[in-house]
């Protein structure tokens, strides 16, 4: 006899049971949806690359958590940690077979050994989208205007998209003589909402002088000191940066097709959205769910001006976004917006009788031909077990079909839910019901 | 300055660029859409999982393949090869927590180090399917009724399945005293098709004695020399294998039920189908697209009577089946049945003058609104170049919006294609032409 192998699953990795994995495919096939209505077409990459590809000359703090061996062939490889790496590869291979502007939306696994203690998973989906091979307002209107449509999309429609520009924030430092400390800078104002103020101002303090930390701080709350819009907000920005710049000007552009669209409500300009990373160039922005505000940011992004530059002379500027599946697929839990779908089909086709099987089964064929789903109870067990079967799997409809009916050509049907019943239908009529 | 890095891909690895994508999502969602419908429900496991767990106490051909390392924590870890493996250590997990007969599909990449000379994959895409916890007609009948419904969902209802039972032949060798060689001769016979009569005889000559090879012959022979149909094959079967069994008792329930349900002429008994592994006790199938026999099956399975035993005690019998994509990919294409779909959307809103962007990006929500796929050309370019563009994307039709239409509220609509051009039009005018 061989011992059994306990059936355990690493810390970090999840196995998706079927009520949750069809929730995962509603959000995203609805996502999906919206990203082709725009002209955003798949694209897949393969999750094992070689390591020097997905690191490059490597070092920070992302590559202790990458998955990283030699393979058989003695070659270091690496499981992709993001999308935006593999992306910037992708393109730097196949931008000149692509149209330009080339619009992808990719979701995929990515695998990171980080400390599960905080929450994280170590294999988790994100859903990345970009426009890459242009820089134009219209691009940087079309990427909000989608994350506004993926919303909309998947019923949460109170949102609210912070952006701001990374352009005007480097205007107000090198003003200030600070630009050579821009990276830190942004890096600590990005912190603002989880940190506070006073915290911002000490870590600030390292950097700049007192009267300096004052002006930041200033320039990063314009958003709440202000009376009026965004464009009163931004007006201000550009007074605090010493005048209008390109980048306050393709905000100003963006802020009034918003306008004129209709749509200024949902969006907030707010220059302490710096997004922490200095490969943006332009535009970032940040969307947070009205009634949760606390979870974060659920999408967020940027313009940068460069995305494969590791790997291509060819200069790609973009823009684009990232979903983050796991955290917005929570806060879908408890916003109580994924509902309970049925997680089987429509109608439990119920076991009477063992020798009916066939019965069964083109009666099930009929339903589906009228595309309705329906599946058949395939065990002899009791009605019992039948019916709890139906339950477990939230089917809401249930067929009888015993000898009597067989000799009569008809059906009982059953709704599971209220009990009602109606008997010697023919096949037709369940069909008219289970339509309605 | 630093130097580029070549951004190569793995061999036996791949990009999949959008128009690959987008068939292979569109074919998915057509078989999920028929899985769905008979109630099967979707699951995911880790990509990632303990190397023990997947290969158990290890040793085969399969183990060399697999890509081994260790964690972070120093944990054995191993890409999943398959996802049977998986699916048995996921039902040892929850199988008190899922409704039996559990009935479910699995999409999902799966990583083997093979010969990429072969013109094999190293990362490849598996559709798995498999019902658990009963061994029933009514549940076998259901997955060859399940995979008959796939084909005709991706266009190719041509398909034979062909199919037998393991216990038939098994009483056939037990007759002759073969049965303690039943794996290896089955293991041969499975190559009929690929190596010929001739070199089976031969290899079969090794553990069985003349006449024991001519019998075996006639035996997986008899699909094509008896006359009559599946019936009659399955008593000229139960007459060289010495009588019924419970095995060819149940194949015949299977066969009088395909007949009553008119499906007869999709399936063909052939009992030199036996599927090589061990694993299966019930009955095993292959199929084969009528167009293209010579790609040998594009979905073969079959019953178990335990799936789980590495890692529980409790015994799940099933029947499953799984469908390799990349093969069923590469012979649509060949068919021609997957077509040229739009790439990306049905409209290209044409950017005429950099200053409409707004009213660019209001004409494609509108658009968007009555469920017609519209995009912006967001960069200022030469018409030629959006043409062009429109072109590789497979988009249909233009829009074209200048100052002067601006003015007058109107668009001028285009076929792509045809050049057909309609002037003046209103937007309602061109969603009532676009949805025809």
């Amino acid at each position: 006899m061989s011992t059994i192998i306990e059936p355990k699953v690493l810390k970090g990795f999840r196995d998706f049971l079927p009520d949750q994995e069809i929730k995962r495919r509603k959000i995203l096939a609805r996502l999906e949806g919206v990203f082709r209505s725009f002209g955003y077409v798949p694209i897949d990459t393969p999750v094992l690359e070689y390591t020097e590809v997905l690191l490059g000359k490597g070092g920070g703090e992302t590559d202790k958590q990458v998955y990283a061996f030699t393979d058989h062939g003695n070659r270091p490889v690496a499981m992709r940690f993001d999308l935006t790496v593999p992306f910037a590869r992708f393109m730097a291979s196949h931008y000149s077979e692509l149209p330009l502007p080339f619009k992808r939306y990719h979701f995929g696994k990515v695998y990171r050994g980080e400390n599960t203690q905080r929450g994280r998973y170590r294999e988790f989906m994100q859903c990345d989208f970009d426009c890459v091979g242009v820089d134009s307002p219209s691009a940087d209107l079309e990427i909000l205007l989608m994350i506004r449509g993926a919303f909309l999309a998947i019923d949460v429609p109170n949102i609210t998209i912070r952006l701001s520009h990374r352009g005007i924030f480097n205007s107000f430092l090198q003003n200030r003589g600070l630009l050579d400390k821009s990276v830190e800078i942004l890096r600590i104002v990005d912190k603002l909402a989880k940190i506070g103020p006073d915290q911002t101002a000490q870590l600030l303090g390292d950097l700049a002088s007192s009267q300096q930390v004052r002006e930041i701080l200033a320039f990063i709350g314009a958003t709440t000191s202000v009376t009026g819009g965004n464009l009163e907000v931004l007006a201000r920005l550009e007074e605090l940066a010493g005048g209008p710049t390109d980048g306050s000007g393709r905000l100003r552009e963006i802020l009034l097709a918003l306008d004129t669209l209709g749509l200024s409500e949902d969006f907030v300009l707010d220059s302490s959205i710096t997004r922490g990373l200095d490969y943006y160039t332009g535009i970032v922005y940040e969307t947070f769910l009205n009634q949760l505000p606390g979870i974060g940011s659920v999408c967020s992004g940027g313009r940068y001006n460069d995305l494969a530059s590791l790997y291509t002379k060819e200069q790609l500027p973009g823009v684009g976004s990232s979903i983050g599946l796991d955290r917005l697929m929570a806060a879908l839990e408890e916003l109580g917006t994924l509902g309970t779908e049925a997680a089987g089909s429509q109608v439990l086709i119920f076991s009477m009788d063992s020798s009916l099987g066939t019965t069964y089964h083109r009666v099930a064929q009929a339903l589906r031909t009228e595309g309705i789903a329906a599946e058949v109870y395939l065990a002899p067990k009791k009605m019992s077990a039948q019916f709890t079967f139906a339950e477990k799997k939230h089917i809401p409809w249930g067929i009888f079909l015993g000898p009597k009916e067989e000799a009569a050509g008809t059906l009982q049907l059953k709704n599971l839910e209220t009990r009602e019943t109606w008997d010697d239908l023919q096949i037709s009529q369940v069909i008219e019901i289970l339509k309605r």
